[in-house]
């Protein structure tokens, strides 16, 4: 595992964090709506043009999935995280259609010192991902828990 | 696919449709998080212990992708979906552990057609899953575009 270095207390409102870039293949779409959301529109390319997506579109859990993933590598792979208790909403904004390049950032809304948790604090991300047009195809915002800073790794 | 037999208008306040059950194994577990979400508590017993959560657990966007299955082979499939714009809210309640068995349901929140697309109506769902002791594991609500009932077919 990589080395932690973004505690709570970097998480300052208004900060961004990139995410890593992701190409979406017409193999990987059809492999996770075969296991988890089997909808003809995510299953074929004709289907998904007679559905209102017009094209073989990811699952928007697919999607959520790829994104968490692009959020792993990005930047959440060096942050003391300790889960989250959900999502306050998401919004499949646009289709994601094979091929896609997609991309996107984090950014801190609010954040706060747990109450019930000790050495815990709670932030509030916005997270958007965009399609290589420019399109939001992704948008929302979730709570992650965060550990703060042990005192010895305190900043001089 | 099977036969469509759900159409908006047998989307009535109030009325649940269950899910399918589904028993949670630790391979299929550390396979999602290897693919999506790759933090240490979703990869191995001993960090799953270490964490919050306790023992090796699910990813939430696993538990997420696991209740669209349980929702696509408990109802879905016989709906005349379109998909849906988004999440309104999901809560993470508890962890979801190797072994569990999961179960729930959807019921609908409230519909109206929408003013946008023709033939086409809205129904949000509050969708509840549950392990095996019968504490909720998963809670969220969304909405589903689902299509209205074409007029020869209409009810006698």
């Amino acid at each position: 595992m990589p080395e932690i270095r973004y505690f709570f207390e970097d998480f300052t409102p208004g900060r961004s964090f990139p995410l890593v870039d992701k190409l979406v293949s017409a193999e990987e779409i059809v492999a996770f709506a075969s296991e988890f959301d089997p909808q003809p529109m995510h299953l074929t390319e004709e289907a998904g043009k007679a559905s209102i997506l017009g094209g073989l579109s990811a699952s928007g859990w697919h999607t959520a999935s790829l994104f968490m993933r692009m959020m792993f590598d990005g930047w959440l792979k060096e942050a003391a995280s300790e889960g989250s208790p959900g999502i306050e909403f998401m919004e499949w904004k646009k289709p994601v259609l094979a091929g896609d390049r997609l991309s996107g950032r984090s950014t801190v809304v609010e954040s706060r010192v747990s109450r019930s948790r000790p050495g815990i604090g709670l932030v509030r991300f916005l997270h958007e991902v965009e399609n290589q047009k420019g399109q939001v195809v992704l948008r929302g915002e979730n709570p992650i828990m965060i550990r703060l800073r042990p005192s010895q790794e305190a900043p001089a």
